[in-house]
C-alpha cells in the first residue's frame, strides 16, 4: 500500500535556491514509495492550497528535477498571504484540512519564513483538533536570514555571494576610472528590517582599502556628516569610495532614507530607492561624480552565481523535512546547526515550530564595527562560510541558462470553489 | 638587438573584458622578443602617458597574465580625456611623442572607442610629421557597440549576456510572485545614445510570453499611453510584465525620461535613473505593484558572467594589434569581421583608423519591432552569437573571484613634469 501524499507550498519572497529545496523534497519522497505517494505543489503558495489548485509533480523526470534545482524563482508560484489566527479565521484552516483530506495528503511542507512557520504550526494544531492525521512541517527559506534557531536561512548565502561579487566587480570599474571620472559608487541591497545582506557585502573587504569602504545599515541611524566625512576620507586615501546601502537605512528619527520625500516630475512620490538619495547627498555635498545601482530582484534571483554552500543547505532542509515526516514528526522545522566555523561544518536538526514562529533574528550589535560603517571579525567568521563554492546552472548553446520553466496545470478539483478572505 | 617597446593605454569607460585585451597584448609581444622590448601600460590612460606615468609589465608572470585576462575594470586605469585637434593642442601631441621617445617606444596601442581611434590616428600623423618612427594603432573596446567597420565591439557581448541573464532570472522571480504581489518589473540598462544594450536584452525573449515583454529604446520616443497599454496587456495575458529600459529613453521632445525633473527631499535634482520614473508611471497610472533595478556599473564589470565569445574577441584584437604592429602597420585598428551568423564565424581584419574615428554605428531601424517594444529576427541573428559561451573567473576558497589587483608603481620619469590642459 503506497503512503499518503505530500503537499509542498512555497511562501513569501522567493530565493535563488528555493527550487533546490523543492527538487530535494520531491527526490527524497520518491526514495520512499512505501511511505509517500504523490508530491503535490501548491500553485501560488497557500492561496493555491486554499483554492485547491494542486500541481502533480509525478510527471517531472529525474532530469527535470535536476533542472528544477538549478532554477531561480518559485516553480509553483508563491504568495504574500498570511493566515489569521485560528480564532479569527477558523474557516480557512478548516478549508485547508478539507483540501488535504480530499487529496489524501498526510504531509504538509511549508517552505518559508517566520509567518510560514506560524501557519504550519497552526495547521498542525488544527489537524490534531479535527482528528485529521497530518504531519505539518516548516521548511526554512528567506534571503532576510531572520529566522531564529537555524544558523542561517537557505537563500541568504546566495544573495550574500551575489552582492559581494557585484560590489567587488563594480569597485574594480570605479577604481579604473576614478582619476578623471566617477569617484563614488553606491549599491543598494535588500533588507528593509535588518542589515544581514548589507553586512554580508562587507566580506569583499578583506583589507584596508578594499571595497566596500562604507556600509549603511538599518541598525545605525544615518549621520549625514559622518557619512560625508567617511566618503571624503576614502576618496582622499584610495581615490574612490564604494558604498553599500541597505534599503532599510534610516535617519535618527527612524524615517527610511528611501522615503525622504522624493517626487517625480508629475508630483508623484517616487517608489523606493535609497541609492539615488544617498547619491544625491554625495553629489551635492561633496561634488564628486557619483554612480549608483539598485540590485532589487536581481540579487534575489541570481541563481547563476549561487553559493554552493547555500545550495547544499537548501537541498538538505528539503531532504530532512521529508525524512522527519517519514519518522512521524510534526510541528517541526529542519534547521541548520553549525558545528564549526573553520572548517565550516554543519548538520541538520529538528526544531519545534513554536520556537521559531513569529520571532526574528536581528543583526547582532557586535557584528557592526565601532564606526558603524563596516563589519567585525565576528561577523566575518559567521558570514564567510555561507558564500563558499560556486554552483553554476547549465547554459544552452545560445548562451542563456537552461532554467526549468514547465507549464503547470492543477489536477481536477474535488471540492467546491473557495475564496480566501 | 631587442625591438622597441610598446605603450598600451586604456581609454574611456572600461568593460568586463578590456583586461583580456591587455593580457593578450602582453602575451603576444612576449612571443616576439626580437621585435618587441618592454610592454608599458599607461597609468590612467592617456593622462598617464602625458604625465609619463608608465607601468612596466615585465614583472607580470604568465600566471599573472592569465589572472589579468579574467579581471574586470582596467588594470592600468583609464580616463575620460579627449585630446583636442592637432591645431588646437599641438603641445600635447608633441609631449606624447617626447614621452614615447624617452622610453624607446616604437608601438602605441590605444584601446578604446571612437575618440581613441581619432587620437591614435592623430598621433600616428604627428609622429610622421616629426619624423619619429612609430606604429600607432587603435584597439577596439566599448560596451556601447557603436564603432563602425567592426562587426561588434569587445565588451558589448559580455554586457549583453549579463543583462539577458539578469532579466531572465528576475522575471522568474516576478512570475512566482505575481498572483499576489509584484506584477511589473523594470530593469534599467546602459546606452545613453543608442539602444544596443537594450536591444541585446531582448534575446531572452525567445517566444510569446517570454520576458522581457517590453523594451524601451532611446530610438523610439516614449509614448506613455502605448506603454501603459502594453504593460496592461502583458499583465492580463501573462500575469506579469518585465520591462527593460535604456537609460537613454526619451520623450517625443527628445528629453531624457531620467531628466524628467525628479527632485529629492532637499530640493536637489536627482542624479539619473530612468527606472524609478517608469516605475512611477506604472504605479500611478495602472496601480500595479512594481519593482525596479538599475544595473549601472554592475553590468559593465560583470566578468563573472562574461561571454566566452566576447572574451575571444577581446583577446583576438589584442593579439592582432601586436601582430599588425610587428608587420609595420600604423594608423589602423584590428576589427572583427563576421563571416557567418550560423555557425557563427569571424576573422580579424585591419581597418584604417580614418574610417573609424569619430563615426558612430547606430542601432539599425530594422532591428526594432513594428510596435517599438521589441527586437526583430534580424537583430536576433546579429546579437545572439555574441553572448555564447561562459568564461568563468577562478574563485578562491572563500567564495570570491580571484581578480588580479597588483600594486603598480610607474617607472622613474625621464622628462620634466607636464600638466595636461
Amino acid at each position: 500500500m503506497p503512503g499518503t501524499n505530500i503537499l509542498y507550498a512555497q511562501s513569501g519572497g522567493v530565493t535563488p535556491v528555493i527550487n533546490a529545496t523543492a527538487a530535494s523534497v520531491i527526490e527524497t519522497a520518491r526514495e520512499y514509495p512505501d511511505d509517500f505517494g504523490t508530491v503535490y505543489g501548491a500553485a501560488d503558495g497557500i492561496i493555491g492550497a486554499l483554492e485547491e489548485r494542486l500541481i502533480d509533480t509525478s510527471s517531472f523526470s529525474a532530469d527535470d528535477l535536476v533542472a528544477l534545482g538549478q532554477t531561480p524563482g518559485g516553480v509553483f508560484g508563491s504568495c504574500r498571504y498570511k493566515l489569521k489566527s485560528l480564532d479569527d479565521n477558523r474557516r480557512e484552516y478548516e478549508r485547508l484540512v478539507a483540501v488535504l483530506d480530499a487529496h489524501d495528503i498526510g504531509t504538509f511542507l511549508y517552505n518559508g519564513g517566520n509567518d510560514s512557520a506560524d501557519t504550519a504550526f497552526k495547521i498542525s494544531r488544527m489537524a490534531e483538533e479535527l482528528g485529521y492525521p497530518l504531519r505539518a512541517l516548516g521548511v526554512p527559506k528567506t534571503i532576510d536570514n531572520d529566522l531564529v534557531v537555524t544558523d542561517n536561512c537557505p537563500g541568504f548565502g546566495s544573495v550574500a555571494k551575489y552582492v559581494n561579487v557585484s560590489i567587488l566587480e563594480a569597485s574594480l570599474d570605479v577604481m579604473s576610472m576614478s582619476s578623471s571620472s566617477t569617484k563614488v559608487f553606491i549599491m543598494e541591497v535588500m533588507g528593509r528590517h535588518a542589515g544581514w545582506i548589507a553586512a554580508a557585502a562587507g566580506l569583499a573587504r578583506r583589507g584596508e582599502g578594499d571595497p566596500p569602504q562604507i556600509i549603511l545599515f538599518p541598525e545605525v541611524p544615518f549621520d549625514r556628516e559622518a557619512f560625508c566625512a567617511a566618503v571624503e576620507r576614502s576618496v582622499t586615501t584610495h581615490g574612490y569610495c564604494s558604498v553599500v546601502v541597505s534599503e532599510g537605512a534610516r535617519d535618527a528619527e527612524g524615517t527610511f532614507l528611501a522615503d525622504a520625500g522624493t517626487t517625480d516630475a508629475f508630483g508623484h512620490k517616487q517608489l523606493g530607492g535609497v541609492a539615488p538619495v544617498v547619491a544625491g547627498i554625495v553629489g551635492h555635498e561633496l561634488g564628486h561624480k557619483v554612480h549608483w545601482a539598485v540590485c532589487d530582484y536581481l540579487q534575489r534571483s541570481a541563481r547563476h552565481i549561487a553559493s554552493a554552500t547555500d545550495v547544499a543547505h537548501a537541498r538538505a532542509v528539503g531532504r530532512a523535512a521529508v525524512e522527519f515526516a517519514r519518522a512521524g514528526q510534526t510541528g517541526v522545522m529542519p534547521v541548520i546547526r553549525r558545528t564549526s566555523d573553520e572548517p565550516y561544518a554543519w548538520t541538520i536538526a529538528s526544531a519545534p515550530l513554536g520556537d521559531i514562529a513569529n520571532r526574528e533574528k536581528t543583526l547582532p550589535a557586535d557584528y557592526i564595527s565601532a564606526d558603524g560603517f563596516g563589519i567585525t571579525d565576528k561577523a566575518r567568521r559567521y558570514l564567510e562560510p555561507l558564500i563558499r563554492g560556486e554552483d553554476y546552472p547549465p547554459y544552452d548553446e545560445h548562451g542563456l541558462p537552461e532554467y526549468f520553466r514547465p507549464t503547470l496545470e492543477p489536477v481536477p478539483a474535488r471540492l467546491d470553489p473557495f475564496t480566501p478572505a
